[in-house]
């Protein structure tokens, strides 16, 4: 029998190799048909609705959808998630909204590799709520953890040995789950959370929405009184400046979370493996994968992992397996690319660098705003010489203009305003990671706005 | 160009079509091997555990694993979800973890699917945070909404029309959800949350785990002072005990929440469409699909709904689309099935049916326990005549034994105690939704027990 099933297999083989060049012909035909159907305006706009984009129509105004009836809603973006679109009436009155960073520019790298990062999932897969018993997280899937691993090492960003993996719906929850690991359960007063501003807008939202007797915000880092226990959210590279930082509290009761979402060579030189108590990353900015919801965190204690895992089982029994299976094919694809012609990251090095050098040029073009600058340093992952390549814009209206978002906003650009990040309203936060229509759209209009 | 892919297209579905042919000959030829050789008792145990099984080793203790150091951990399991297993050294030494509610029972039936319910994503689907940016919940996937209102009209146990739909991270997260958007934000007190005891163990850890100033439990409604506003939560079928609720308090100052996730025809009989303000529901008990963390709540308030739906944008930034896509295939799975000789329902019924005849056979064998008893009523959606065949079975010790799940740790049957649902240590609930093996397994030393 065993020998029958080999003879099936292989000829299984050579007919799915057929079919894999008749799926390929007949969507090669069709994207040809698409790309002519798609090319008048109207049907551009409508392409991009469609995928939730960040272009929405004139009569979109973006405004706050009020979050919950608290004092606290004036931490919210200026524009939610979930602003409703309305088809706009002609390119003049599009609105160009990069308030948020939905990372859709990467999706032309993963429609070139195909079929490699297709992942296939049977009816009666990942029933159970249970992945590895044996593990602190114990809905850890062991591939993500394989995954993970391996793709750390080839970067050089991030040292593993020794820490304990938590898998998180997205880096929020393990945000979430390091402060409810890190603050005494039975202190008299909450625990302070600090970060330097600019910080991400929100950080103060998730610290303080369900008023917790555990924690709260106690705003920027630098103001804060260095006598009282804290936790102190170091980002780096920060979003949203793009800078590279280190902790500035220094005091003794402290305890620090790193946020390094952003540190990926396609943004920022890697200049050693990071090697911090707790470190959080997320597939949505090193990868593109914002649908998945798909973080993790490097803990060294063992205690502190525990607790981040409780926190998880607590809020939602743990993560999506579904997700987590898909997320490791990416990663493991990601740290194969590296030995390609052509590696996710020096793809997505070379469309940054692409839109910073758009950016500026944009910049320079009027006396309005500036941009920061950044000193080039050496990459250890590529060996490239560079300065950072921010996922998001820190712009700054100069001259007159005070409020930086409204002004854009008059001329349909949507971005987040400075006071979001606990600074100036002259700054705003521009995505950098959208589709390239949308970024053309926006690096044409900048240059012609007047003040 | 349209033509040749015409006949392109029919080449390739022929050729499909013996693909699907070749790989069912295969498959079914790979089944027989691997049922020969998880035949012996030890790789049986190897094989759940690879699983993640409720089946563990004598050495693992099944201790509390200190979820926070709070006074609220005596509400916790009294086994984590993370026990670690320790390989068994015979039949004998075999613990059975009949604790958490794993719903592995239902890995046969999607087995039997097939390739119906296989889910195919390529590298480059998903990416954007956005799924639907027209509807309230911005995250929820449309082909998801689809299969959940296809199910409830062909099952019709729950109204549909005019609900806003609210998809979570399981039901946990939409339960934390419907608690942030019905307590007031700037009550000088937080709102008091009851159920009738018994009630979910993990309702009051999931109200109180952040010492939140929104919300705080307040225990069993059948002892709650009508006078002061409060959430009550009615689990209808409920769990632990299976029976049917309806709300218990009767003040005016109340709000509503109904957990619904056993209001399906495999566990109750269906009356009517439930008709409620916010109604939960989850694929783990529906389906058995755990592992993807899907969730939804029917929510006739457009306000309460949006304030869901920021507590989940907050939370976790929105709800995987890879499961929810999976999750939308699987409920159409379901729904479709309605109309074959044998449907989902009707397998998981018979099941369901057959395991409880089996536990009321083993009870009746000894007088050490107890059952609920239920009485028959007609199921609208099967039109079979039964009583309640719950998720779990809420077993009583009678005559001397206090403790009644000490008692049967000690005859390693794992169980969670009365006290975890606010009532009595002479009740555990055990679940009913784990593998024949095991379940087999329970049965045969239930009676075995002596005092």
């Amino acid at each position: 029998m065993a020998d029958s099933v080999f003879v099936l297999r292989n000829f299984l083989v050579v007919s799915l190799a057929m079919n894999m060049c008749l799926i390929w012909k007949i969507s090669y035909d069709d994207e040809e048909t698409l790309t002519s159907k798609w090319s008048s305006w109207g049907n551009l706009q409508q392409k991009l609705h469609h995928h939730g984009s960040c272009i929405t129509g004139e009569k979109n105004n973006g405004r706050v959808e009020e979050a919950q009836d608290n004092k606290r809603t004036e931490i919210l973006p200026t524009t939610s998630f979930g602003a409703a679109p309305v088809v706009p009436d002609g390119g003049e009155s599009v609105v160009i909204n990069l308030d948020h960073g939905d990372p859709t520019m990467y999706e032309t790298f993963w429609k070139q590799k195909g079929e490699e990062t297709t992942v296939v999932t049977s009816g009666w897969q990942h029933i159970s709520y249970f992945s590895d018993i044996k593990n602190v997280c114990w809905f850890l899937e062991p591939e993500l953890v394989s995954a993970i691993t391996r793709l750390h090492k080839v970067v050089g960003n991030a040292i593993t040995e020794g820490r304990h993996l938590v898998v998180g719906t997205g880096s929020s929850q393990l945000y979430q789950a390091a402060l409810f690991a890190l603050s005494p359960p039975n202190a008299s007063q909450p625990m302070n959370v600090v970060s330097a501003a600019p910080f991400y807008s929100s950080y103060p939202l998730m610290t303080d929405y369900l008023k917790s007797g555990l924690h709260k915000w106690a705003g920027d880092a630098h103001q804060f009184n260095k006598e009282k226990p804290y936790i102190e959210l170091v980002t780096s590279p920060n979003n949203p400046d793009g800078f590279t930082r280190q902790d500035v509290v220094k005091g003794h009761k402290g305890i620090l979370i790193h946020d390094l979402a952003y540190y990926w060579p396609q943004y920022t030189p890697i200049l050693s493996p990071a090697n911090y108590d707790i470190m959080l990353f997320t597939v949505s900015k090193s990868t593109g994968h914002a649908g998945s919801r798909i973080g993790w965190a490097l803990v060294k204690d063992r205690e502190v992992a525990k607790k981040m895992t409780t926190f998880i089982e607590i809020n939602t029994i743990g993560v999506s397996k579904d997700s987590q299976i898909r997320a490791a094919k990416i990663l493991q694809a990601v740290a194969g690319s590296c030995d390609d012609d052509e590696s996710f990251f020096d793809y997505s090095y070379k469309v940054m660098e692409k839109r910073w050098k758009k950016i500026r040029e944009a910049v320079d073009k009027t006396e309005l705003f500036s941009l920061p600058e950044f000193s080039p340093e050496t990459c250890a992952f590529s060996g490239r010489s560079f300065g950072q390549l921010p996922a998001f814009a820190w712009l700054k209206c100069e001259g007159e203009v005070e409020d930086c978002e409204s002004f854009l906003r008059k001329n349909k650009i949507y971005t987040r305003g400075g006071k979001h990040f606990g600074v100036s309203t002259k700054f705003v936060r521009i995505s950098m990671l959208c589709r390239d229509t949308e970024f053309a759209l926006f690096t044409e209009r900048l240059p012609a706005i007047i003040s």
